[in-house]
């Protein structure tokens, strides 16, 4: 677990931090980068700044990441929630929706706007690394999903024989991603339900 | 029309560019922005070198633009290519594709990388401003036609009666965006002619 600010300013000055290996101190490492980014930024975080938020030495971090990229790659990646396990509630109407709900929670999660703040600021070079990591971490997940859920309806004959197709797949993050860049406004329950009804439902039919 | 920069070189130092007013001027100054957004970006951009690379004043620069971000919001509007009339070639699927090739001009046009490159560097509150400019530039054009192309396709009983809804005029330009941007690559022809097919025919059947 990692230790709280107000703990460790509670611990007087010079009394060493527990000693935690392994899982746990990497994953106080890894807390203390997510901490980072989202109060400093890609520009301000500094892996010595992440030692001292996760009350250990910069080699430490070094040990396991080589660099800042590595470390905040890693940090974004552990910190997304899981998109494991497709809906299935009987419906493809219903498990689009729920699926929508699951990938709204992923942008909207604290590393989810870690990433997008990352993008805006770090270079072409790290972008590519970090672009990677919405794929593997986001976009391929959900498409899978999709496919899942896409599959079931065509074998309960809910779903057109063709419709498990890529691009098909592309169309519910692609208008979740457009709109909250472009228009800049979340989506509510209700209108991830119509976009459901408006485009999903008519380009699924059989 | 702009003086180029090896007339310029070849006169004689001291002697005045050609007295050039109102419409032409301006045309120089907002081309001469355009340049130095493309070469020097967002943040190099000063009201200065524009007015050197326009080959007139500052403060002619300043008579018209009261600040850098309104003159690079009129450099960008006045750049990009117009999307005035939807393509009317008798059939829903052709007048899509030849829409989807005119937004993909304007998005890969020289105001459209520029845009782009805007967004990334300015501001939070000069975003604010540029994405109007996306919205009322290309986004709200392109909705626009989308919608005339669809109840022309209704009117013709190719395309259902309920399918010129908002969210199904985002999908085109949602669809383009996304993966620009997710997958960091370019629409070819057959790209744009094959999401066409798998996905904005069957969404649009009657």
């Amino acid at each position: 677990m990692v230790t709280s600010h107000s703990e460790a300013a509670a611990r007087p000055q010079g009394a060493a931090a527990p000693r935690r290996r392994g899982a746990v101190l990497e994953r106080a490492i890894l807390e203390a980068a997510l901490e980072q980014l989202s109060t400093v930024g890609w520009n301000g975080l500094t892996m010595e700044a992440v030692a001292i938020g996760a009350q250990t030495g910069k080699a430490a971090v070094y040990r396991r990441w080589p660099s800042k990229v590595d470390l905040v790659a890693d940090a974004l990646r552990t910190g997304f929630p899981a998109l494991e396990y497709a809906p299935d509630h009987g419906g493809v109407r219903e498990d689009l929706y729920q699926l929508c709900l699951r990938v709204r929670a992923a942008m909207y999660s604290k590393p989810g706007f870690a990433l997008r703040a990352v993008l805006h600021e770090c270079d072409h070079d790290s972008a590519d690394r970090f672009h990677e990591l919405i794929f593997s971490g986001v976009i391929e997940p959900s498409q899978r999903l999709l496919r899942e859920v896409i599959e079931r309806g065509i074998a309960r004959g809910e779903v057109r024989q063709d419709a498990a197709h890529e691009l098909v797949c592309d169309v519910i993050p692609a208008m979740m991603m457009y709109r909250s860049k472009v228009c800049a406004s979340e989506w509510t329950d209700a209108e991830l339900a119509e976009m459901i009804d408006r485009v999903m439902m008519p380009l699924l039919r059989p």
